[in-house]
């Protein structure tokens, strides 16, 4: 069923020349307590716009009209930002989500598949938003298909809604807890009813999940730097596998499931979180520099230049080159109107590939060596290009330092990542890759060197490892159930 | 939940100045065996948009895309006709809707309410649209929602696919049966799966529903003339309390309801249906031209001129001029650019109410006694604003012939009406009505009258009447079990 | 220089099954001395609106924000109603046009090419509208361009603004006679300065303009229905060749040409004017009806129903039905929710054709001997598909009767026809049209019944005749210098 | 004259929280030579897109449908990306503009005033676009108004297809020439005709235009960027005062004016050019870098991070670090999904001001003492709010260099600056300065530094400057005669 009122004409076609990139794929955002909440969750939502650019939706509610919504394609700024719009949703309580597509009909969302979604139960209606992904969701759907729920949208984040319609339970929270305990997957998640902001982490807290306070109302957000848009001053993470229930009356701590050992992704703090937030009391930016400084040390070379690929790759290549002593500079610039896509675009347009959004800074670049700083490597058709570009500018050599170690599994915890078969690092090794991608030497931060970067002195316990690291390692703390029925197949102890 | 990507703002405000005509308020067609069906309802719903003008649907189904749905408000001819709409809709099978709006969020009409409903069950999907009322949607409502059903619209319409979707039937006509028996009102509902095209008519048969054939396939629609307009040969009515079952080997008819009598609305030959739709074998234009014979037979008077209220009185005026022998002149010309309604309009524009519609050929009413048709008189305010542009003009005198009985109830069978203290003919006598409305004279037909126009020679039946007429006699052939939950008294016997 | 923002992008596609009318082209009204000017302006162009349905403009000027301006494409009440355009523009003084395509890029309307034309000059601005066309305007621009003129659209109306700016005159008015004495052809103009209400006729009249006053204000509008709209009173026609100029001290009357026999266009009469409007003190309705008649002496017929097709033919018919006896009935029905075109239809659609429009009254016709009323025909593909149409739904004759004598040759006075080889009238007699519809019989009105319909008793004047009927007669009052140029030829004594 | 079909409803409003810098107001680009080169001009746009944002328009010429525009407001990506808008602009030659708004109805800006401009003159016609600014202007336009000519814009750009069109000259480069001789201010140019591509720089050479080879074809643009993004080679820059005109023969060199000493804008080296542009054979990036290491040789401080403030201050704040090794760092974060503007936002949303768009990077802040590195300073607003965020932050101390010195005077050629009143700099000295912002120093850089750091050895030579820097020295090079008669008054021997 692929329409809805001018739905699928604003929604955007997958990137011509950007699928280069992992994709984070939600960001969540919810007040309670402030006058027009609905303002603070866009205003949150806007500075969480990097976790996903393809819609964004909030739903307040207000004593007066009840639970108001609104779901837009596109950027926050362009929709959430007007009177005429945020005056339809009124009152002290309110949650939004930005999204990638991710599970779903991908590259083909419709409006209705944009978070948050919304039930009405018998005692009252609930909506809920989350970032992450339930990996045993086409199951849960065909058992409540078979029981005679009908489902609204493609999104496997509606199977939530429907368990919590058939929870025995009697109050909100406790039938969310209900339905939660048949989920599976990583998922933090807020959620509202007339009267409570709630929030929850999975056990394995792979997903961010920050608590703030504001004035005399409190905030959730999936990042802090949500929270310093709005003036929130930051409280606490929600732990893993807790839920906060939270009302006029203060903030409960509930928890809903087997405690279980912390797995947080270590990917947000080498490419999905914005460097000014704050992640397990660091800051991205300097775990980042301090990525950059490791590698400096596990892979030095001889060079003139160390120069980021902008914008993700800049921390990095600062650290890099305060370590190294080798001079920093912008050898590659970023054309700031690039924006997200475009449109139908012209043959010559999609042909145009990097060059719309990066040129090559040619007076620094000529006659240097030069050591280019990425944040990781996927398919690799980007740094192909971006190390062409380097060459025709007249550098004398390139060398590929990588902040991450190589990509080599898929994320099925709510990162849009290509299946196996693409990743470069599944299917070569590293000077295979070096040879693919024709530079003079390309060289990953090692996984050890990773973990200590974020501050785990003694590098990654194999037997415990303390984040979850599945796209390197190909350990998955939880069984992607449905991948596995459609295929997937697992590390094997061999490899 | 107020809105949808476009939704509300696309969304018509209520009518400022035409809120004195009843409103049909659905139209259903659909086409099963004929390539690209969807453009055949497409052309279909553009011959019965008189029955619904806000909004509208087409589901169709091919084997590539599965289900396929696009609903617009406005016209079926500013969406419904483009090119790069319609390639959203292939297949064989297609049904379409158009609505007026009606139960649900009134005036405040969502995309998400526009039919045709699509629901997934566990042996496939399918979509449902229908004209009607349910009068027990309520209580179904809440029953559903108690047993954990999530409702997605305020459509009580969706009753329907949730009872489909909890019914233990093997096969989704089965499951249909079981889902309509619950059901309580007057409902002709086209629906399909796959591979089947459905017709149902309520067991009182309120609403219209006819078969039609063309070419290798078949179709269903709520009235003849949008057979007419795809060249489809007409074949019979669906019966009342019929289910057609329609596939590429035939048309299977079932009967899922205990019998009735029939009860078919007699205010489609009045007003609702096209003058040249075929209703119970007869042209609702000559039905109408009777009405007028019958009523300058009813309540003659002395004049110069017959003169219709445009565009419906039209027919009656035509018969009471050829019955009376008082010439036929146009005294009222209506604007054919009005349109239907103005969104924002300015103070100024909204002030002009009915001239902005209908200005008087003052040329020709000048000095006349002059007799005005109009098919009925609702709240009274129209006919108030006629009369003054009438006098205005100079006429000598005016009369109104009214080519229905006093409008003196609501219905709950699928048709707008005010509410019953708004209602003229609730409040006040005919001569009252005059007085109010400051004409000469003022005249309804007889209820007998207008059962003799429509073909019941001896009039109308007291102990079973032939027709549902409960607008005019308050004897409601379903009882309205939401509607008196309400607080809605019914008449009684003293009345 | 084919576009402006989204200006060709809003711009309608020729019709694909309309083309068989004339098209008047435009509709002028203005307004001074009245409160938000404008919005009269708004509704005076929506009762104009079958004078040109392409597109509309309007102009005012008030003390602080000086001239303001809106061009839109589509109908008046889709733009011209909304308060958030209204409100821009405000003022006491305001004037507007609404336009199908004449010359200038026809079939390819920009925005700028929409009127009012705004032209500033040393003693301040001036805008003007104008309802006709300049027959000698190719000319003018070339001579115009010659001296360093710079044109800012393709319609030739822009030549007066131009000849305006370089006349020596010391006051707009005294400007507008120069460039209006050095113009050929028919115009039927309003214009305004900053304080000035200005109109003006042709030396012929060929086109109409009419003098109104409202409260303390006046108004000038292209027909009467457009003063009754507003509740202005008809004061009197604006005369050929009269120049009105109004301030708030009242109407000055000037004479800037030398005088003339006048030549008003009676095809007015017959078609373009609406039926309740009055030209030269008679109801065009009445004269209509009584064209109906004089074609009912001149051409009878044994028949059992007269018929209109709809809705320009309806008043004729009328007339016809009531001189000759023979029942009135609508044997065709139009469908309300037409529109004017549709937007890159499907072929399916595209290829409907009439049907969309009209459908047959099949109960009615069946069996009948038809006489089918119409105003006109322009290129007989229309005429065509009504009579299959008729004899599908097995009427047992049918009976053309034409409202005008057969349209032979082009108009260049400002009405959209197509080139002579495509009118049937001229390369056809009677008896091969009648052939060539596959009619019973058809006749059209002769010139001198016409004459007499519309109050020449006496019929046409060969030596001078009273109207301008060129496009039956092939005697073009003024010369079409452009045409000529462009290879038209012109009748000769021989035919 | 406000208004244009959807016009000003795009119309951007004035940006509610970013009017602390300077704006310059065009790019232009041109192509001649290559198949369906307007792509090219589209690709050519977006690279120059720093220079305007508000608006662009794209003239091209092919045989058969003669000279094609499109203007859109808002990005080149947003619409001169589309294939569909793209294919109506056929042709080997084209060109293009992008705006800010400048003279012309300034923050009102409608679609017709947006460039390139069109004239049909008797020989043909011209496309013209220019940057810069015409500096008597108002006198021209009065001039010609008084002689006939009719303006269709507000931008003062328009006189000079008016005064082409005046010109006795008997092909379109002399009419040009003619034109331009009567003209005063800068004007980077470039033009079209059917067959002809052209470019002229003022005598001065205010603005810059250079020369690039690409394929068979040729081009030219505001800046070398531009080349790169469509592979071309850079050949030279046009000289000031040159005229060059480019068939399909190759490029002709014309002189129109009488020679003068070259005055480049020196603020196109600190912010308005892009840092990989090449000005003067030198890299913007490099000659940034160069100022930062000047600033800190000029005016060191104890500091502990040297941290731009993003984006422009990025290259001056790695020089500074390089030249005073203190640690470089990104302490302040950009929202890189900021975009342009909000239209009509919320009250809540307009007072977060800078927020929106940056962050403080809390954590590396925090106890430092920051030196930040700024391009400009021009009312000083936004300086103060990043001050605060930096001292919210925990910032030890603040202390300011900016990378160019104090604006104490308005640009009259081409820049918006505001007017002189509201410069901070023309009202405080240094240490004023320093109070108002409340940081710890503030330090510019000298004029000379400036002039050394852009290659000038000996710093400036104050008799004959090499460079225009009238916004720092109220020294004008063109007197700004429209501004004089409007009350600006220049600076005096004692200033």
């Amino acid at each position: 069923m692929p329409d809805d009122q001018h739905g699928h004409h604003a929604m955007p076609p997958a990137h011509p020349f950007d699928d280069d990139k992992l994709r984070e794929e939600c960001g969540v955002f919810g007040v309670i307590g402030l006058d027009q909440a609905a303002n603070f969750v866009a205003l949150g939502l806007h500075a969480l716009q990097h976790r996903g650019q393809e819609a964004g939706g909030i739903v307040s509610h207000d004593p007066e009209h009840g639970f108001n919504s609104a779901r837009r394609f596109g950027y926050v700024r362009d929709s959430f930002t007007k009177a005429s719009l945020m005056d339809t949703l009124p009152g002290l309580l309110s949650i939004g989500h930005v999204r990638y597509s991710t599970a779903g009909s991908k590259g083909n969302t419709q409006i209705r598949d944009v978070q948050p979604f919304f039930g009405e139960f018998s005692m009252g209606g609930a909506a809920i938003a989350h970032n992450g992904n339930i990996t045993n969701a086409a199951a849960l759907r065909r058992e409540l298909i078979e029981r005679g729920s009908i489902f609204q949208s493609s999104s496997d984040s509606e199977c939530i809604i429907h368990l919590m319609a058939r929870s025995l339970q009697r109050d909100i929270p406790a039938r969310m807890e209900d339905a939660l305990r048949r989920v599976e997957g990583a998922f933090s998640i807020v959620a509202m009813t007339r009267t409570k902001l709630i929030g929850v982490r999975d056990p394995l807290g792979v997903r961010p999940l920050v608590l703030g306070k504001v004035g005399d109302g409190w905030c959730l957000s999936s990042e802090t730097c949500a929270l310093d848009i709005i003036g929130a001053e930051f409280v606490r993470e929600v732990a893993p596998g807790e839920m906060v229930v939270i009302t006029r009356d203060g903030v409960e701590s509930r928890q809903p499931f087997r405690p279980k050992k912390s797995r947080f992704c270590i990917f947000e703090h080498v490419y999905f979180s914005r460097p000014d937030s704050i992640l397990g009391g660091r800051s991205v930016y300097e775990t980042r520099e301090a990525i950059g400084r490791e590698l400096a040390k596990e892979a030095p070379v001889e060079a003139d230049l160390v120069c980021p690929v902008p914008d993700s790759g800049t921390p990095a290549a600062i650290g890099y080159s305060a370590e190294s002593g080798i001079p920093y500079g912008m050898g590659i610039i970023r054309n700031q109107y690039m924006g997200r896509t475009f449109i139908e675009p012209t043959d010559q347009i999609r042909n145009m590939g990097v060059r719309l959004k990066l040129n090559v800074n040619r007076a620094l670049i000529r006659g240097k060596r030069v050591i280019l700083v990425d944040d990781s490597v996927v398919r690799g058709t980007t740094s192909r290009k971006i190390k062409e570009m380097i060459l025709d500018a007249g550098a004398a050599e390139v060398h590929f330092r990588i902040a991450s170690p190589p990509t080599a599994w898929p994320c099925f915890y709510g990162v849009d990542t290509p299946e196996r078969s693409k990743l470069l690092a599944a299917n070569m090794t590293e000077d295979e890759m070096a040879d693919y991608l024709g530079v003079d030497s390309l060289k990953f931060i090692s996984l050890d060197g990773l973990y200590r970067a974020v501050g785990e002195a003694k590098g990654r316990d194999p037997k415990s490892p303390q984040y979850c690291d599945a796209c390197f390692s190909g350990e998955y703390p939880v069984e992607p159930a449905d991948m596995i029925e459609q295929g997937f197949v697992m590390k094997t102890a061999a490899e």
